[in-house]
């Protein structure tokens, strides 16, 4: 669900980052190691200066032990979000030095302006910011905003992204749900003159964002990588990308890959069209199909066709616990049709963006599909989203992209199993 | 332990690579889906023809439903390893085309010539070839054979290899309780004449590999990818390589990386010798300690040193079941160690190599390692070995080598527990 956006620029949220001299301490229950600390765990405030919505507080533990600091919200189910593990209060400068630290591993540590103009500057907790995530396309930096306490300080952190990463403009998203939950509801989401759309590269492939129509912040930077890496294995190949989206996939096939032939297929329109204008802008031609992916690739497998490389990167099937049954079952299908489609030596490339699930059991969903749709298959590899999206090792599900490269060999002496 | 190696050509076993006409029939209870299929579940031969050791053999379950084929060893405690798990009796050229595919996935799709000369040529499962382990370094090819089927083969099996990996000699390793296990124990291993050290090649370092002394198959390919990425967090740092063995992550540091300083440490003389060895070739300085890991970093430690970037790669800590306890104790006190010696903003490269180890549960040690050690941290990335050693689906052990990146933040407010 996408937030109605003001196209004109408003003032953003503009409070100081400069940290308070005394902050205001609030004791929580025993809080494991996490950054979230959710409501239930949460005691109050002490005694002293009373913690206002937004504001940076000190966080102790029952017996009085200093946890670190972070930003309190008293209407939110996530009350206090860590936002330094330190011994010492956040000082001048603080919020300033985790914005130039993130943009420094992007661009000095990580080159990443060497692959394109398109990467994630802020990853939230992985990146010290919980509550912050910014892309950054071409000139434009693309916001989303999780908790009121960064929200307060936008236009400030903003400024600050804009001057650091060499970008013009920006834009803030929030969700409407993230509004409700956090309370700001209503208020104006600042943007500064930003267009609708921008043109970016990425290691030689040319894409268009749109904001509106887009994704969370209008692209997923997240895949990366693994777009550059399946251009390897398509040279003179038919290439399948299932849940193709704005494409990505299927013009690296073609645009680095050589590939013979590619088919897209998504079964959100806008997706559709958003795929064929970058494929124009490639001066490449993509074959794309409006439809649902499993009807596709049934009638695919009906029809005994097979492709030298399939990309299948569904949308998160598993957006809850509740949904979990439910989102393996359609791991399971959509990695048993997709297995399939492959021809003898050919590569499966499969993803989930569910953080519900973990990688482990993730791999179990596709060997359970090898078997069922009789195929041995070998993992070249495993991996997961790019080094630009850092997970903080006490949040891990953060490593929410999971993504194995399976070559996918004879049909196996074994029938297929029914179940 | 390495196997006593002939230094003078003998006869490399040579047994036809076509397979017979008719294949023995081998009947085993529920199988499972391994590459490996154990003692207990061979119910064994079936009328007919019966199959010699190391013969291929078409493998049933208790049903008679076919399952494949397989190498069949009445005397191993692995009497059958699957080889294809194709309804069709492997064919003429049935070696050769798994021994083609294998290097053609090397050359020709991963385009590994590009990085340098060393690379893995075949790995077992992985490529369809239980038993058999084959690295290429430079023109010298370096074997490991795991059972007597694969070494009956290994002249004419080798003698393809050299041809389409342009490489001009071989080597071949058995340990000898492999060869125990597999009963051919007292054979002489086959070499055909191959020097007893080479130079290669990898992302513009320079190595030397020693067979005699080395490890395995004389060098790590595995850890390839990592050793380039780690060079990327080295300009103008001082690195700690833990564990170095002949010096990999240290001299792409100071080749690649352009490291400040760099310090290797490593228990083995032997190893210590072959990584000055090492730094000489490449002319760059690299100063090496001849010491036990843990009393060196427990040293630096009590010095109050630290480091920029600190890589920490120790050998297979848990080698059986019965080593879990105590390695999963090791791979703690090791990290928590490396953790302390990392400057803040600096990063981990950790590794394990013990295949029994899943790859969550290396990640859990570490985050309890973090807590110990009192330091935030954050996860860039998790690897494994490159895509020159792909793990069969059924055969998950085979991804034994995980590797994290670590980004290590500022000391925690939590006081370190202690345990």
């Amino acid at each position: 669900m996408v937030e109605r956006q003001e196209r004109r620029a408003v003032e953003p949220p503009s409070r100081d980052l400069e940290p308070e001299a005394t902050l205001p301490t609030v004791r929580v229950r025993s809080p494991g190691f996490h950054t979230f600390i959710f409501r239930k765990m949460v005691m109050g405030p002490e005694p002293g200066p009373r913690p206002n919505d937004g504001d940076l507080v000190r966080v102790i533990d029952r017996d009085g032990v200093p946890l670190g600091f972070g930003l309190y919200n008293s209407k939110s189910q996530i009350p206090v979000r860590l936002i330094s593990r330190g011994q010492e209060p956040p000082g001048p400068g603080f919020w300033e030095s985790r914005i130039d630290e993130a943009v420094e591993l992007r661009r000095r540590t990580l080159g990443l302006d060497e692959a394109g103009d398109a990467y994630r500057l802020v990853h939230a907790e992985g990146d010290g910011l919980s509550g912050l995530i910014v892309d950054k396309f071409g000139d434009v930096l693309s916001a989303e905003v999780f908790s009121l306490g960064v929200y307060q300080r936008i236009g400030p952190l903003m400024a600050r992204l804009l001057d650091r990463a060499g970008a013009a403009e920006y834009r803030v998203h929030v969700d409407h749900r993230i509004a409700q939950a956090e309370m700001f509801a209503g208020r104006p989401v600042a943007t500064e003159g930003a267009p609708e759309k921008v043109e970016i590269r990425e290691h030689g492939v040319r894409y268009r964002v749109r904001f509106e129509g887009g994704h969370k912040t209008g692209f997923f930077c997240d895949q990366r990588d693994n777009r550059r890496g399946l251009a390897r294995f398509c040279e003179g190949r038919e290439v399948l990308d299932v849940c193709c989206y704005s494409g990505g996939f299927g013009l690296s096939a073609l645009v680095n890959g050589g590939a013979k032939e590619v088919t897209g297929v998504d079964l959100d329109e806008k997706a559709v069209a958003m795929a064929k204008e970058n494929a124009n802008l490639n001066q490449v031609r993509m074959k794309l199909v409006h439809s649902d992916a499993f009807n596709y690739m049934r009638q695919m497998g009906a029809d005994a066709r097979a492709f030298g490389v399939v990309a299948l990167d569904p949308p998160k099937l598993i957006g809850s616990r509740l949904e979990m049954d439910e989102g393996r079952k359609k791991y399971l299908d959509l990695n048993t049709l997709a297995l399939g489609l492959v021809e003898p030596g050919g590569l499966l490339l499969t993803c989930s963006c569910s953080g519900l699930l973990p990688a482990e059991e993730f791999l179990g969903i596709v060997r359970s599909a090898a078997r069922r749709a009789g195929r041995s298959a070998r993992v070249l590899a495993t991996t997961g989203a790019g080094p630009d999206h850092p997970v903080g090792l006490e949040d891990p599900e953060g490593g929410y992209l999971k993504a194995a490269w399976l070559l996918v060999g004879e049909r196996q002496g074994r029938p297929p199993a029914v179940e």
